[in-house]
């Protein structure tokens, strides 16, 4: 196909398409003549990819550029796959203070409450830190009452990740897992949060006694 | 009190704290001499809920304002008190077009799931827009497999959102009520998104048979 097909089938623009294959990320198609090229599928699939990682993940073009090269190794485990795309899209927030003893309470408590739960992850998993992040703020902003929802939080994601997992790694071909972890972690996130809101309004009416409107 | 001891009981810097003042949102103190008042405890739990709103939900000062009438209005049901503070903290993304077909069919689809759920909800949360865009999404990016995880997040958030509407009745107290929603459901957020990449991780793990180094 064409680059004006190719820029449709892959919802990229022909400018995005140029820059990629500037930048190497995707590889040059078939010259069929003067200024002139013919792309396949995989350009197509591979242009998705980037665009997952890059308007989903908010990824940078070297780290794009990781993530790539992690999906073209064919010695790499899936397993390891996943844990490079995870890292990818797990930024550092910027307020941190890894000195601090109470932060460092709060992630011996994540460290203490996946080892209960047998989770076998590893010790510089970036969520371990943001998850000591979120529960040393509530701690510092006095709402440590809320935090006896932890319990049910660890049994919802458990719930949750092996749905997930199961269904990203079923698609086998390393590309597509990849693109399922990342869109499926971020948009995810989001769809979890606006349904846990929705779930908080039901709830509340639910304990004021409210009814829907006849 | 005094001010200096205001603005460490209530981590809020004196230039911020005389700020607010100037602003309104905090009372003044009663005047004990030229350029000196004294404070009390109102003074120090009203400086930390203002801060959870800024510094936790991002607020303007403009919405601070709005959320802190609803907070001072005793005849104001906790229902809808909730529901403010809930607004106040559910930006509008960016990107949405809600002239398209697709992300329609996805609000749709939203609203659908959680009426066979039984939730009562207004039509106005600002959360079926933000599910409808993260569905929309992932359908856009070929992603629809994923979706097959609905029916679990529904559960989980149903499981959660009982645990903290809850603890955040609990409380009575209107102003410690908006502070723990604004909190729990941004902090929450964060913290449920890391402890679900810790699950999906560890759930890799199992997957492929890995275990712990000795």
């Amino acid at each position: 196909m064409r680059i004006a097909e190719l820029s449709r089938r892959s919802a990229t623009s022909i400018p995005s398409i140029k820059y990629y294959l500037r930048e190497g990320l995707i590889p040059g198609g078939r010259t069929t003549g003067r200024n002139q090229a013919d792309y396949d599928e995989a350009h197509v699939r591979r242009l998705r990819l980037i665009r997952a990682l890059v308007d989903v993940g908010g990824l940078s073009i070297a780290a794009v550029r990781d993530v790539l090269a992690a999906v073209d190794n064919p010695d790499l485990p899936g397993h390891d796959l996943l844990g490079i795309a995870h890292h990818a899209v797990s930024p550092t927030p910027a307020r941190r203070d890894p000195d601090d003893p109470r932060w460092q309470a709060a992630r011996e408590e994540v460290v203490t409450l996946i080892g209960e739960r047998g989770w076998l992850v590893s010790p510089c998993s970036p969520a371990l830190d943001v998850a000591a992040d979120a529960i040393a703020a509530m701690r510092a902003l006095d709402q440590a009452d809320l935090l006896s929802s932890l319990p049910t939080y660890v049994e919802a994601v458990e719930r949750m990740a092996a749905w997930e997992v199961a269904a990203v790694l079923a698609r086998g071909e390393p590309a597509r897992m990849v693109e399922g972890l990342v869109t499926g972690t971020i948009l995810g996130e989001i769809l979890i949060g606006a349904l846990r809101r929705l779930a908080q309004e039901a709830e509340s009416a639910r304990l004021q006694g409210l009814t829907a409107p006849e």
